[in-house]
C-alpha cells in the first residue's frame, strides 16, 4: 500500500468529480483526502485527490488522458521528502526557523545545502550538519555571481530553492531554470512597499499593521504568483528597525506555511495567482 | 434552473464520491461546489455538494438511498431564505448586530420575530419593522415562563432559534422541541467559564484574551456542539466590565459567523461536535 | 469633581513628566490615567492625562505655559460627548455600525446627521431619528455639489465628519474647513491598493488578505495620517464581490475603533502620522 | 552614561508620578521611557522608568524611599543581559525557538544551560555550545530527581528558569526557591484544560480554537500569573495529534513573548494577576 497525490488542472466540464473518482475507483484507490475547486470565472477546474493502494501509474494517466478534456494537466506524485536548497544573505531568522522545523520533522524537506552571497550564516547552518556554499558576490558581475549560485545549487539537484531573505534580484535566466519552483519570502504585505527596505517605507508612511508574502519567484520583482500572507500590529513608538525586528516572527511563519503547503503539492499556479488545496 | 444543496452523512466507504457525483452526473445536475470530509477516526463520511440544474427530488433521493450504504442520512436542502426567532434579555448588540446584517443583506435570513423577557429591546426591534415579543418571567415558574416563550416562538415556524444573550438557561422539553436548532452565543472561549459571569471569572483570573463561543444548545449548560469561536487580547487595564465591552465585538461576530454557517447548510453535528463543509 | 484631559505635545526636554505633573498635582489634580510617548527621532513629546478634580483652566494653562518649552501645545480638553457627521453613499454596513453603537452608548458621540449623496440609507438613518441630508451630485458640477454638501454639514458644528464609505474626493477646501477632522475608512490595507475599486485590485493581485484603513482625510488621495488598520484571511476561492463582502466586517470595525480612539482625544498627528496614546 | 529600570510598586497616592519623575530630576537623570498604571480596584500604583545618565544608585534609592508612601516595594534594575536556565523534557521546538532568539539576538539572554530528564534534546543543546545536564528521572523518587535538578541548576545562578514544555510538575520546594522567577508553557488557552494532555482534551470537546498560556509557576497546577496568551483556529479535520502539531508555533511565539517580557522586567506581579508596562 502506498500513498501518491493525484492533482488534475483542467478546462471545467460536467461530471469531472465523478470522472476522476470513478477511474481512481475502477483502480481500487481510496480516497484518503480530496478537495477540488472551480474557479467560474477563468472556467478552470482544480483537484487534489489523496490515494492509498497499489498503484500502476502508467495506466491510471492513461485513463485519466482519455477521459479528462483537452488541454488537461494531471500529475501523480509520490509521497517523497522534498528536496531544498536555501538561498540566504545574512539575516538568520527564516533559515533558522526552516533548519529548526526541518530537524524536528515539522517540515517535511530535505536541506540538500545552503547558499549564501555571505558567509555569515555558514557557523549555523554547518551546526545542523548541512553544507554551506559560500559564493560572494564581491569582485563579479551580476552574471558571474550568479552564474557561481546556480554552479552550487545545480548539483544538489532541488525540488524547490526557498530564498529565506536572500537579498538580490535574481535573472530571469535563473528564473527561467525553476519556473514556479523557487519561493520567496517579502517583508511587506504585498503589493504595499514592493522593493527595497520595505521597513523603511512602512515607517514613513506611518502604517499601524507590518506584514509578510511568501510568493513564487517570477522576472517580476515581487510581483510573482502569492502563496501566503500575514501581519501583525505596530504602533508609533516603532521605529524602522523595531519594525524590522518585531517582522522576524512574521516573515519566518509565513514562510514556513508557505513551504508547508507547496511541498505537499497543495499549491496550483495559475496565472499570477495561485490555488491552494 | 434551480439550485440545491446535498448533504450526506454516512458511514464511509470505498468509492462514495464516485457514487454520489455520478448520481447527479446522470440527473444532470452541474456541481458548483463541493466539500466532503471523512472522519478516519469515527469513520463517518460527510459531503456538501451545491447542485444546478432541473431537480427531481424523489428519483435523486431514492438513486441515492439505493446506492448509499446502510445507515446514511442525505438530504436535499433548497436555498430558500431561512426563518429565525430571536431570543434576548437586555443586551443590544448581538441583536443590533443580526438585524442590521439581515437589513442589508449581509445574512440572509427572514427575522419573523424577537422574543424577550425583558421589554428594553422592544423599541430597537420595531425600528425594523419586525414583531417583538415581550414575555416577562416576573411572577411566574421557571415552566410557565418557558411555555408563554414557546407559546409566542411557535406560531412564527421557525427553522433556526437565536439566543441572542438571552441569559436564562432553557429546559430539556424546550430544547428537545428543536434539536441542533438552537444557536446560543457564549461570552467565554468555552470550555473555559462555563456557566455565569464569565468576564468576572476572566478578570479573577488575569486572563490575557476573552473570546466567545457560538454552539448549539444542548441539555448540558454550555457543553454543547461548538460551531465557532474567536478571541481578542486584553490586558491588566481591563476591569471585568471593560471585558464586558471590549466582548460585544467578539461576541457578535462569532454569532453572526456561525448563524452564517448554519443556514448555509455548511454545518454537520455528529456527537458533540461539528463538521463545517 | 469633574474629569478633563490635557493634551501635552512639545518638543522633548529633561523633566517634562515632572513639570506637568508637578503642575497638576499643585493643582491638587489626580491623575486617573496617564500616557507619554517621547519620539526620539524627531525630538516630540507627546502626553495625555486624564485628571480629576476641580479645574481652573485659566490658571492651570497659564503654569503649563511657562513651564513648557517654547513651540508647545497643550489643551484641557472637556469630556463632554463629541458632535459627528457621517458622510455617505449607498453602502449602510458602516453607517448601521456606528448607528447601533450610537444606540447602545458602545460609541460615544451624538450623531448630528447623515448625509448622503444618495438617498439609500435614508430609511436606516430616520429608524434611529436622526436627521438625513439627502444632498444628490446629480447635475452639479463636482463644487457645486460640495458646497451643497457643506451647507448641510455646517449647521450641524461638528467635531468630526466620519465618511463612512462616502465615495467622491473632496475637494482642498473642504479639507481645510476641518484639519484633522475628516475620518475616512479606506477598504484596503494602505498603502496597498489606493485609489478606486481596492477589492478589484486585490482580485486581480491575487493577494491572500484583504484589510481596511481608517485615516484622516487630506488633500493627497488616500495618503492622510493612518488611525487604524486591519486584515482578513482569503483565499483563490473570493471573487472581487466576495472580497467586498467579507471585507465589509473589517472596514466596521476598524472605522469604530478610530472613531473610539479620537473621540477619547487619544489621537495626536504629527506630520503624515498618528500618535495613539 | 547608563541605563537602568526604576521599577515601583507601591500603594496609590496623589502625585506619585510628580514625586518619582521629580527625584529622577534632580539627579539629572533622563527618562527614556515611562509607564505607569493604577490598578483603582486594588489601589496599587505601578511604574517602569527607563532612565539614562550617571546613577548614584545608594542615594536615588533613599530618596525614593523617604518619599513613597510606607509598604511601597521599588527597585533600580541594571540592563544587564539576564541568565536563563532551560528545563526541557522531549520536545524540541520551544527550547529550538528560543536557541535560536538567543542566537540571533532576537531575545537579550544568556543559555547558561538545559536541563533535561531524557537526553533527547542533549545534541540540538550542543549544536549551540550550551551545556546540557541529563537529569533522568528513572530509578528515583520525585523527590530525589527533583534535588538532582536543583543542583544541576543552581551552579548556573539563573535569574530565570524557563519551562520549555518541562512535563512533570514541580514540588512547593522547588517553586519557594524562584518565586515569580519559573516561567511556564501551558499548552492550552489557560483556565480550559488544566492540566494533563490538553489537546486531547480539546479534541474530544470539539474547540475551534487551541491556544497556549505563559505563566509564572506557583503551587497551584497551570494557576499561577498569566503572562501571555493566544490562540490559533484549528477545525473538524484536526486530530489530537494535529492540533498538537500546528499548536508548535503558538506555544514557542507565546513562550518567547513572555520571556522578552519579563527579562525586560516588564512584569508586576500582584496576587495572580501580572500588570506588563
Amino acid at each position: 500500500m502506498e500513498r501518491k497525490t493525484l492533482l488534475t488542472d483542467c478546462p471545467d466540464a460536467q461530471g469531472l468529480i465523478a470522472t476522476i473518482t470513478n477511474i481512481c475507483y475502477k483502480h481500487q484507490l481510496n480516497i484518503i483526502h480530496n478537495r477540488e475547486y472551480v474557479d467560474h470565472a477563468t472556467g478552470q477546474f482544480y483537484m487534489r485527490t489523496e490515494l492509498e493502494g497499489i498503484f500502476n501509474d502508467h495506466t491510471l494517466l492513461l485513463d485519466l488522458d482519455h477521459a479528462l478534456p483537452p488541454g488537461s494537466q494531471r500529475q501523480l506524485v509520490s509521497s517523497r521528502r522534498k528536496r531544498v536548497v536555501i538561498m540566504v544573505t545574512k539575516e538568520s531568522h527564516c533559515l533558522g526557523d526552516i533548519l529548526m522545523k526541518a530537524y524536528d520533522g515539522s517540515l517535511d524537506i530535505e536541506i540538500a545545502a545552503v547558499v549564501g552571497n555571505y558567509d555569515k550564516l555558514q557557523p549555523l547552518t554547518e551546526r545542523f550538519d548541512i553544507p554551506f556554499h559560500f559564493v560572494s558576490h564581491e569582485g563579479l558581475s551580476r552574471d558571474e555571481h550568479e552564474q557561481a549560485m546556480i554552479k552550487a545549487i545545480q548539483g544538489h539537484q532541488p525540488d524547490y530553492i526557498i530564498l529565506a531573505k536572500y537579498m538580490r534580484v535574481l535573472t530571469p535566466d535563473f528564473v527561467a531554470q525553476y519556473p514556479h519552483r523557487i519561493i520567496n519570502i517579502h517583508h511587506s504585505f504585498l503589493p504595499a512597499f514592493i522593493g527595497a527596505r520595505p521597513y523603511h517605507q512602512a515607517f514613513e508612511r506611518g502604517v499601524k499593521i507590518i506584514g509578510a508574502t511568501a510568493h513564487f519567484v517570477t522576472n517580476d520583482l515581487d510581483e510573482g504568483p502569492i502563496i501566503g500572507q500575514d501581519v501583525i500590529h505596530v504602533d508609533h513608538s516603532f521605529s524602522a528597525q523595531d519594525m524590522a525586528k518585531a517582522g522576524r516572527d512574521v516573515e519566518k511563519s509565513v514562510l514556513s506555511q508557505a513551504i508547508a503547503r507547496v511541498i505537499d503539492d497543495r499549491v496550483f499556479v495559475h496565472g499570477n495567482k495561485t490555488v491552494i488545496l
